[in-house]
């Protein structure tokens, strides 16, 4: 149990005050003051420390309502801090350097397997991937005040390592200490939806949002919750695993052994195992050489391939009745879809918004936005950047980096 | 947003005290500096202040392990106040009476039909169960602190009212509003599932859990969950409605319009439905007279009856579908089965388990435990109750009207 001290106090209200200014753009102190409860003389000692450090900075404006009068607002300093964003995927590595606002500074993609590598080798390959980036956004090592790592699977945050990941073999190391070695630098581990779902929470659609849901649709479907505000993490640290909720009891076999499994109709993997499938047998036009991918067959459906129309309205009416269970039980107010797969577009949401429609009642239903994220490639890194920028904001004095 | 001040410092503290006390079931100060992080100086102060009041006592007893050396102890005063819960259900007002620790001093069932019938009834009917209980509990209504209503529906907490109920017809004025009027004293409306689930947190197998979900089976299938150690209430105040998640996709009609709720298989409404049904063809030998209910249905399950084995053995794998989608999501560590349905024993428990087992990550079906609380008719109006204690005990100075 944590006591209520004068130290917490403060920290709380230091948060407070510079959440609110990192929220608002740009604010006066009278206008901190009212938002934060906090007094004028509160608000004054401050800003006056997160200016001393240099995390805020005072810009000066004239206020056009009142005869161009003079206005000292506080905004953030985005360069007060840099940090790197990594995510590990099936086929490749990203990598990103953020500002203090999460915005991209350099970012590089790293099209390596490194499935059945061990952790090492992925160790040496983000290392790489962070001085490059870091070079490339003209920026020396030491200015970075951390690096977040976003990886599929279940992750042991405060241990630093995967329990499982289909994407490297687990080494006597976890993978969190051998970048944290090589690079010198304070390194966090995190499932990748979960860091997806805090970007979106501090930088993005989630933004003051209490109670949301981000589904990630890619190689896997993957899932993150902010409940109450905070990242949802349940009783074993790993949180949800939406993509393996069953939909078709008996069904499809997943990845995971299991029977039916959303993930089985619905990721990336499952779409262009069937499609393959239907090539095999139908061999429509494919403008592409080489193997199917993914591209060609969304090309395909969208010109009218009637299987392939089916397999997509398949998944969609599956993901709806996924996405009905999820409302039913936890009434998000907002529904964030994203990843790679939501290319897909209407084949697959237009079924998924009738299923939800038809499966939820109409109160919850109608509290329950669902957006569908316009999605890029450095989102995940983002991401990931996202998960050590939120602890910076939290105690900006002890964390961050002395910047040069 | 609000500002962390020193009362609200001092708020946390004496409740970490408090609260401290009241899971410990009796404790030394030493013993509470040390749980709750607290100085011994803050310690003492806050608990010279409960003592005061008369919301905790000093007791003696000899150390065995130390030569019978004093030592004292401070424990709960459970008559520093009472409180009343009221549960409507479809055919009865249960009332309840209970002290500082939620034990039942007093009890009453009124077996009255409410459906159709105006708030104003509805009123009436508890005002007298109030009065007729307190008198039985040998208390005077000045010594009541608190009244708590659980009721099955939509409820509005914060005003008071329900937005939708099958039990009554809304007023022009809220129920809770009706009831305060009527009885001078403050009263809390609340959805009984919810209501039942901070029971489970304050007072029962929920106690020190910080994820965990009550399902509750009766004439419906309620669900509340308890997240990150708060009462979660989503997007609309409502919280889950888990009894409406559809698993059976254009399956049976359910009382709310849509098909295959998972209510409309496991609820005792639609397991009597059902059963009156079968028995109409086939004439079972039933010893009770009139018409069919619950226990003959039971009854006759357990002593074979093959069609209505089957009844309850497809209610239990459609339950067993929706816990496994509700581990996946939410990842509890518990999940507490409830309500009157639980007699229904291993006829609907064994095949859920079964479904469990087969559609759930074996990582996260091993972090959740489930359990089948033993039923007490007692139980939803001692829920009721805990409404109003567990706000005792946050603030117990503001709230605690003075005991004659």
């Amino acid at each position: 149990m944590r006591p209520a001290s004068r130290d917490l106090m403060r920290a709380i209200n230091q948060f407070n005050v510079l959440n609110t200014i990192r929220t608002a753009g740009s604010v006066s102190r009278t206008k901190l003051s009212e938002i934060t409860g906090q007094s004028r003389a509160s608000v004054t000692n401050i800003t006056a420390r997160l200016i001393a450090e240099n995390l805020i900075y005072e810009k000066e404006t004239r206020d056009s309502a009142h005869r161009g009068r003079r206005r000292v607002l506080l905004a953030l300093n985005a360069d007060a801090a840099y940090v790197v964003g990594i995510k590990l995927s099936a086929f490749r590595v990203s990598c990103a350097v953020t500002d203090m606002q999460a915005d991209i500074r350099s970012s590089i993609v790293m099209p390596v397997r490194t499935s059945e590598r061990p952790a090492g080798f992925v160790a040496d390959l983000i290392e790489e991937g962070v001085r490059h980036c870091v070079k490339d956004a003209r920026l020396k090592m030491d200015q970075i005040a951390g690096i977040g790592i976003g990886v599929p699977g279940f992750v042991d945050r405060k241990e630093g390592f995967c329990h499982w990941t289909p994407l490297y073999r687990k080494g006597e190391r976890p993978l969190r200490d051998l970048v944290e070695k090589r690079l010198e630098i304070p390194t966090t581990l995190e499932n990748d939806a979960n860091a997806v779902t805090m970007a979106h929470q501090w930088f993005g659609d989630g933004k003051g949002v209490q109670n949301f849901v981000v589904i990630t649709i890619e190689d896997g479907v993957g899932m993150g919750a902010v409940v109450n505000g905070q990242l949802y993490r349940g009783a074993t640290g790993v949180g949800a695993e939406f993509g393996h909720v069953v939909v078709a009891p008996g069904g499809n076999l997943c990845r995971c052994g299991k029977r039916g499994c959303l993930e089985a109709y619905v990721s990336d993997f499952s779409i262009l195992a069937a499609a393959r499938k239907i090539y095999a047998d139908l061999r429509w036009e494919c403008p592409s050489r080489g193997e199917l991918d993914l591209e060609d067959v969304m090309d395909a459906a969208r010109r009218g391939q009637p299987e392939l129309v089916r397999l997509f309205g398949r998944a969609g009416r599956l993901l709806g009745q996924g996405v009905a269970g999820l409302i039913q039980i936890l009434n998000p107010s907002k529904i964030i879809l994203s990843g790679q797969g939501v290319r897909a577009g209407d084949m697959m949401f237009a079924p998924m918004r009738a299923v939800v429609a038809e499966q939820c009642n109409p109160t919850l239903h109608d509290a329950t936005e669902i957006v569908i994220h316009k999605w890029q490639d450095t989102d995940w890194a983002r991401g990931a950047a996202s998960l050590v920028l939120q602890a910076l904001y939290k105690t900006p004095f002890e964390k961050i980096r002395p910047v040069i």
